[in-house]
């Protein structure tokens, strides 16, 4: 392990940080908001002040590499410090006076999950709300992915690091150069967030809640600025607006590439886009007729609207609700539990396991069922015409057994230590699903009429962990605590 | 595929089923009871009659082989026949008049699951009674174990079928021919179960009783002759003394094997009895602890004598219960399904993923993980000393697969079709989970107090499947409806 490039790099993360929170600063400043000015102001002093440390361990030049085996335990420990220092504005404002509330609303964000612990948003500060959806903006494409694309570094270096950031079983990059594949990333990222802040406004949404809420639709993250999410504007335009726009960003953004050079038949043929598209179709529907017959909406229109709307924002891991689904049937409430846990494509601002992995290990398993009737047949997995190779499959399947085990493991963990606040087994569950996946809302006592607020301290930070776990893809945290990874080479 | 055998097969196999029918007949005949001698009686005029037709379908005798891949198919096959055949006693009887009702009950019996729809069974017919005692104890060891062990045939064939019968990720024959395998492990069960039956004698249960418990302990399959289950005696001694069996009978049998023939030390260095242990050992510390905070019983003995008996019920796959922990902390609620899911040892009577399967995931996902920090290291994956070829590791990755596709699928399609009675999420999952790991009780409205009475047909039919999906281990219900399996040869 390269400990001086590390805290250079470090140094680099705090500074950008340091930049970007004074965004909310000078917001804050604006609004003559006093109670917040002191928290962003003191923060942004400690981001620099450790900005500026890390810079001072410049390495040589010629000792500027990374064991790509450490790259994933570096990511993690970049992550807990964004987080670790991005909640003290909420603490120092006294807005979350507990700083594992503070943290959890934190990592929430960062890693566009967006469960909250606050039960009441509206009245609270405009820079923090924005400082909020800024969190999520910025974790959806990554924050090593936005380090890399305005700062000048190494390739292998940036490979390392963002092999683990950059969510799903494969990493390729979309130019030669690692650091224009970045900036395209965040070009893409960009122009949609904007044409989404646009379309918003014209649907009458007020300019400030639709910044916030396109950052949040763009990172499927899922933080609003009002208490009862998007369904407060109660508008059919907003809710389709929305519903196209969470899709959008939870596709590969390699199709949208794609696109951009003329390969269009191509970025359509996608597997993964035909997938997701095919469950949400599928999903939608089964939803709606199971709220018709359940007599849950007066007509059916109302049942595929918000059938539709819900569906997606839980598919693309979003969390946005424009309705309490937690009073939805049983049918309804597994469909999207199922929907939470498969999540959006590789390479989008999406959680979940992954359309990607979904379809590999169907498709592992069908040959491997096939292999029982023809053991001497030879099989390859094919994915979008090329073949996966072993490693890869190997590596999905031993993601899953990971992410069940997690998945198992939190639902008890959080069930502990809760005070008079007894969560059923439902709630824990789905808090776990909702978190890990970096959904937001889950069902039970944490569905999108409630929130995290209730749980004790020691199950919000199992639920941060799993936020973090989940957004990161499980190895960057888990190797964190490998000694092995922090070996010096 | 040989049809001609396959009839041949079927037709010693119905004709065995109908010897077995007549105990209870006997039974019906001998305690005058009207409405179930001619139950009885028609179904054993029945098999007869299926087995003769069966029987001169007899093949010439160098045309008795199966290929290896059919056997799956063919043995689930004979399971659902077994199964059918099985329920008519209790629809003639008029005691179960709905089949599909009367199908669950036998499915749960020959599956050792012990999932009922009977809301009172004190009341039943002894015949009956019995007859549900008796599908269990067959199906413990399972049913083709039973045919091959007494009826002479040939090695291959047997082979084929065993391997689609016998739980857990390896086959291995104890002796070289595999009727002597059948026998020795029939010998250890029938010894073993008397010793218990003349235990519980001794512990004051009635003797029709503790052979009845006797037969539901020795397969894990947990069918009660009292309401209260276990709990109806409200003995220590009993609690003990079941305990111990539930867990004895949830040992790979080769443990035993091995033990007869003075290898003892290598016995007990088995890695999935040590598992075992191990798991149980901690479960029932932290739920005593987790009740005993919780102040669930008056004093601590009683938290550890509950926990102790009812995590081993539920971890063996048995079933039983001496309190309604459906009641408990979610804590211990989640322990108990996690307990569930991963079920007993291979080569036993119990069900679930097996502790094999578990540790084989948890090692090849080591593996794995150990991989991304050495790329270039060369990993063997191990167990009780022996390397485990990539085709298992493989099998066994793929099974955990299809076991958490199905418990999903389950929980959606359970959902549906139920009229007035509403089970909310828990309660699908844990029923799902009760019958596709063979245990029986769940929590939530399935818990130890209630039972799946309430659900509709179309749930009752696909709990049945997930009931014989567990306990054939997915592959040969699923390999029934590949056309492939079916191609003559």
């Amino acid at each position: 392990m390269n400990y001086r490039l590390i805290a250079f790099v470090f140094g680099q993360i705090s500074l950008i940080v340091g930049s970007l929170l004074c965004i909310p600063l000078f917001m804050a400043l604006g609004y003559h908001e006093d109670t917040t000015v002191p928290g962003f102001g003191v923060t942004v002093a400690v981001a620099v002040v450790l900005g500026i440390a890390g810079l001072m361990c410049r390495p040589p030049k010629d000792k500027r590499d990374l064991r790509p085996s450490s790259g994933f335990a570096v990511c993690g420990l970049f992550w807990v410090y964004v987080a670790l220092i991005g909640a003290m504005p909420f603490c120092i404002s006294g807005r979350i006076p507990n700083y594992v509330d503070a943290l959890f609303e934190t990592i929430s964000g960062f890693t566009t999950t967006g469960a909250s612990i606050l039960t009441e948003v509206e009245s609270m500060p405009r820079s923090l709300l924005f400082w909020r959806a800024l969190t999520q903006w910025i974790g959806g494409m990554g924050v090593l992915v936005f380090v890399i694309a305005i700062l000048p570094g190494n390739d292998k270096m940036s490979t390392a690091l963002l092999k683990a950031e950059i969510p799903g079983p494969q990493f390729g990059k979309l130019v030669s150069k690692l650091r224009f594949t970045t900036r395209i990333l965040y070009a893409i990222y960009i122009v949609m967030t904007l044409v989404l802040v646009a379309l918003l406004c014209i649907c009458k949404m007020p300019v400030f809640d639709s910044f916030c809420h396109a950052f949040a639709t763009a990172s499927t993250g899922g933080f609003s600025v009002r208490n009862a999410s998007i369904g407060a504007y109660n508008s059919a335009s907003i809710d389709v607006v929305i519903t196209i726009f969470m899709i959008l960003f939870s596709v590969n953004f390699n199709i949208y590439y794609l696109i951009l050079i003329g390969h269009v038949l191509k970025a359509l043929k996608n597997s993964e886009l035909i997938g997701m598209v095919t469950l949400y179709v599928v999903a939608t529907a089964v939803i709606a007729i199971n709220l018709g017959v359940g007599g849950n909406y007066d007509n059916a229109a109302d049942a595929v609207r918000y059938s539709a709307f819900n569906a997606a924002s839980v598919m693309t891991t979003t969390g946005f609700a424009t309705t309490d689904f937690a009073a939805w049937p049983a049918l309804s409430q597994a469909i999207l539990l199922g929907l939470m846990c498969i999540g959006g494509s590789a390479g989008s601002t999406a959680g979940g396991l992954k359309m990607s992995r979904a379809i590999i290990l169907a498709k592992s398993s069908s040959i491997s069922v096939k292999r029982t009737l023809s053991p001497r047949s030879v099989y390859t997995l094919k994915m979008d015409g090329k073949a996966l190779g072993e490693d890869t499959v190997r590596n999905v399947q031993t993601f899953f057994v990971l992410y069940i085990l997690i998945t198992v493991l939190s639902t008890m963990l959080v069930s502990f230590g809760n005070g008079s606040f007894k969560p059923d087994f439902t709630t824990n569950l789905s808090a776990v699903i909702a978190c890990f996946n970096n959904v937001g809302p889950g069902i039970g006592a944490v569905g999108p009429a409630s929130n995290f607020h209730s749980y004790g301290i020691f199950a919000k930070l199992v639920l941060s962990a799993d936020m973090l776990l989940g957004r990161l893809e499980i190895l960057p945290i888990l190797l964190m605590f490998v000694p092995k990874s922090w070996k010096r080479f």
